[in-house]
Parts: structure tokens; sequence; C-alpha cells
């Protein structure tokens, strides 16, 4: 294996990548995680690999929504657990009631072990789907276990890297569903009431911050939530226009295009710059 | 698992990942490798998962090199081995003397090995770079070591699915150099002198197929060749038409509007249409 340099333009990227083969290596991650990865990967790409504002303002709004919620839950893959378990202990400390749920696609006793291993050792409480005692109706694979006081009653749920088949059975139960996902046309995105264009450590980050927000300042902004159709449309625009803009504009940084936009760009920005792919 | 439908709309794809998944359990695949795939399933998936006539060009001009260059040689990784090493046989029996040769990012003895016996199973013959005797300057990495006989000494390399640092290499060499790449913006199709921005096996029967008309009408047809430059901006183009649809003009069909074009589409189609991802 090359050595990654800290010089590289796109070192966070590919110490994610590095990071996720290991914990396929180690059996965390199914080769099916893998494959899903590199597709985010390359939509993150056309994003710029940072928080576009509209992004920013969905984080908000899910801040809000998880913390008015009766029975918030986050619901925790292989790929989620490799990639920011961190992530999500913090997201639980600052939305309180937040339960996490594991739920595999590739469900084995042994995955679910270290899944959670991975969460509990990096800081959450009271772990939910270890010993699933329920179903989301119209899911035929495993991914229908959950748990009957974590997901199976929630009125908000976050969904991050999920697969559409259980995004669209979750709000056909009647669950409020936020998605995490990097890809605007997925099923995923597009069956979510509040979806989420962006990268799952970016995107924990700035759901956690402005949870934190409304709460020392005792609720959120006002102003209207951008809807879901707005959300979408927006992260294609972006990803379209650096796109044509092609190896010339891109060399100058993603996303550059959209930052002489009216919105500004937020400055929580942990992506780098620039390419080569 | 799931088992996957025919009639899914795009069975295609979903079967080929679940073969390059199955592909990385028995070690044939890196882990990055599988990274590497999904990131190319979302270009593909911008691309419309079909051929574009400037892709069918670029084969049928792949093709007319291959066939009047002293030493071609096909570079071939875990991924290439694992996706469509039948096509490789095919392409070998269609353009004469073409070399084959295993080069690995992952180089292990197993891994070396394991590749080489999918190809030969495949039909390959005298497949070079299993005792690399070379080294193509300016890498560090075990994908600089190559057969002398083969990519050392080759006029003409076709390399699919390579990584940007081993084609600039290459053409440092003074190797002309035919990338195959789903990614309009990465550096080896950027690097390539010719570069074909299409899925692997749709690319391999392309310049296989051309290469046979070719030598039974005693030659390429007359018509100036598309530059580089243009081949990756039609691709970028398309891909960046298909995103700003956004859901309902893929819907629709993927690579829809790129139809109406006055270039017409290829007839040789294997991608499946349509979303969801």
């Amino acid at each position: 294996m090359t050595r990654l340099s800290r010089r590289h333009p796109r070192y966070r990227s590919l110490r994610v990548r590095a990071r996720l083969a290991a914990a396929s290596r180690s059996g965390l991650v199914a080769p099916e995680g893998l494959i899903a990865h590199g597709r985010g990967e390359a939509f993150d790409y056309f994003l710029g690999e940072r928080t576009r504002p509209s992004a920013a303002r969905a984080q908000s709004e899910a801040a809000r929504w998880l913390l008015a919620a009766r029975h918030p839950v986050v619901s925790v893959n292989g790929n989620v657990a490799a990639l920011d378990a961190p992530g999500i202990a913090r997201l639980q400390r600052a939305v309180p009631g937040l339960r996490v749920e594991v739920n595999l696609f590739h469900r084995t006793p042994e995955r679910v072990a270290r899944v959670a291993r991975r969460l509990q050792k990096a800081g959450v409480t009271g772990l939910l789907g270890l010993h699933p005692d329920a179903r989301i109706p119209g899911l035929a694979s495993d991914r229908a276990k959950v748990s009957r006081a974590g997901t199976f009653s929630a009125d908000v749920a976050l969904i991050p890297l999920e697969d559409g088949d259980r995004a669209e059975a979750l709000r056909a139960h009647g669950t409020r569903v936020i998605a995490i996902d990097l890809n605007p046309l997925s099923r995923t995105a597009r069956a979510a009431d509040l979806p989420i264009v962006d990268e799952l450590g970016r995107a924990l980050a700035g759901i956690a911050a402005a949870a934190k927000r409304q709460r020392s300042r005792g609720g959120a902004r006002r102003g209207r939530a951008p809807s879901a159709e707005a959300l979408l449309a927006d992260a294609r625009r972006t990803m379209a226009g650096n796109l044509t803009q092609g190896p010339e504009g891109r060399r100058r940084r993603p996303g550059a295009r959209a930052r002489g936009s009216a919105e500004g760009e937020t400055s929580r920005r942990t992506g780098a710059a620039g390419p080569p792919v």
C-alpha cells in the first residue's frame, strides 16, 4: 500500500477510503458496503466535497425535528459505524433521548457484535437493535428487523446511508424520515421527508452543532424550511455544474461556481479541495 | 442476501455488483477495488448505462491503434479480471499479437495466481506479468513491475480501470495510452491519448467488434478520430444533462436526452434502462 501524503489535495477522502477498506478486512463492513461507499465518493466529488448551504439548512431542520420528536431514532449500519461512530455518539449527546439502533442489510451475529462494539467504544449508550423484537412491514430482508422500543415506534427516524426499499417502508410505516444520502437521485433521498445530500461525517457534525445551538437559545431560528424537492434540485444543479466545468474548472476548486451564489458558502468545510479523482 | 429479479430495471448493474462482491470474498478483488467499482457505478448511471456514440467512435479508433501497433498490450488488474475475463480473451482473439499482462496495485503472489487463473480459464493465452522483469520509471509501488516483453516495450497499451499515477507514468515512458475509464474527470482519462468513457464490458466488446470489422474489410473506415478532449467533454455533458433532468427525466430513461442528438444512438446496448439507483 502506498502511504498517503497529508498534502494530497484529496487527503481526507483517501484516508476515509483507506479506513473503510480496513474495516472491510476486519468484517465490519460488507463488500457491498464498499461498493456503496465508492458511489458516494463519486457524488461527493461532484458536490465539491463540502457542505452546500442548502444542506446546512437541511441539517438545521433535521436538528429541529429530532429535538421536537417524542421518540427520535438514528439507524446505524456497518458503513455508518465504520465511517463515523464518534459522530453518532456526539449526535446522541446533542439530542437528548435519541435512540441509536443497529440495522444491517447483511446481518450476521458477528457483524452485529462488531458494529455494536464500535459504537459503544465511541460512547454510544443504550444501543438498540441487538435483539430485534419487531418488524417494519413490507420488507422481506433482515433489514425489516427492528426494536419495538426503537425504530418501530419512532416518530422521527434519521437514516444515514440507507437503502431505498427500507426508506420507503419506513415512510409507509408512518415514520417521518430524515435521510443522509449523497445521491440526490436515489430512492432513499427521494423517499425522505427531509433529504440531506451531504457526506456522512459532515452531516452528522452539522446536525449535532445545530441541535446544540437550538438548545442553547431555546429553539430553532424562524424561517421556512426548504422543501425536499428544492434540496434535491439544488444538489443536482451543483453536481451538474461541477461536471460541466470540466477539469479546468475543477482544478481551480470544486464547488467554486456555487460559492458565488446569493446563499454564500457555509464555513463548515471539512472536505479537501480539488482533483484528481 | 436478497435475490435479484431479472425484471429489475437495473438488473445487469446489480448482477455485476453481486459478482464483484463475491470476487472480493474469494480474494480476487481488493477492498479498494470494490470502492473503485462503486465510483464507476455512479458514473455509469449518469452516463445512462449505455455506450455513447462518441465512445463507440473511440472504441473503433482503439481497435485501429491496437491492430496497427507493433507491440500492443492490455494491462489487467483484479477488477478487470473479475468483471470481464471473457471480454479480455475475446479481445485477444480479435487483435492478433495482443499481449495480456497482469498488473496489480495490491500485489500478492496469491492474488497474481488468482487473476492469472481467472484469465487463463477464460481463454487468455501467453499471459505476462507473472514474473515481472522490468519497471516503468517514476512509479514507487508494485504497479511499476512489468514484463520487458509486454508493457515495458509496448508501443500501444490498453489500460482499463487504471489509476492516474500509472497512466501518467506509461505516457511519460513513451507508450501510447488507451484508457477505459468511466470518470471523465479522472487523471487516467485525462492522461490518456485515447480515453474511452464507457463501462468495461461494453468497451471491450466494442473494441473487439470494431477490430473484427476492420480486419474483415482490410482497414478502418476513413474519418477524423475524435480528440481526447472532445471525447471527455461529450461524456461530461451527457452526465451533467442526466443529472440536471432529475428523477422525472431519469424515470423516462437515462440518456434519453442524448438520443435525440444528430449523432444518433449506438445500437450496441448492454446496459439496462432506468432508475432507481
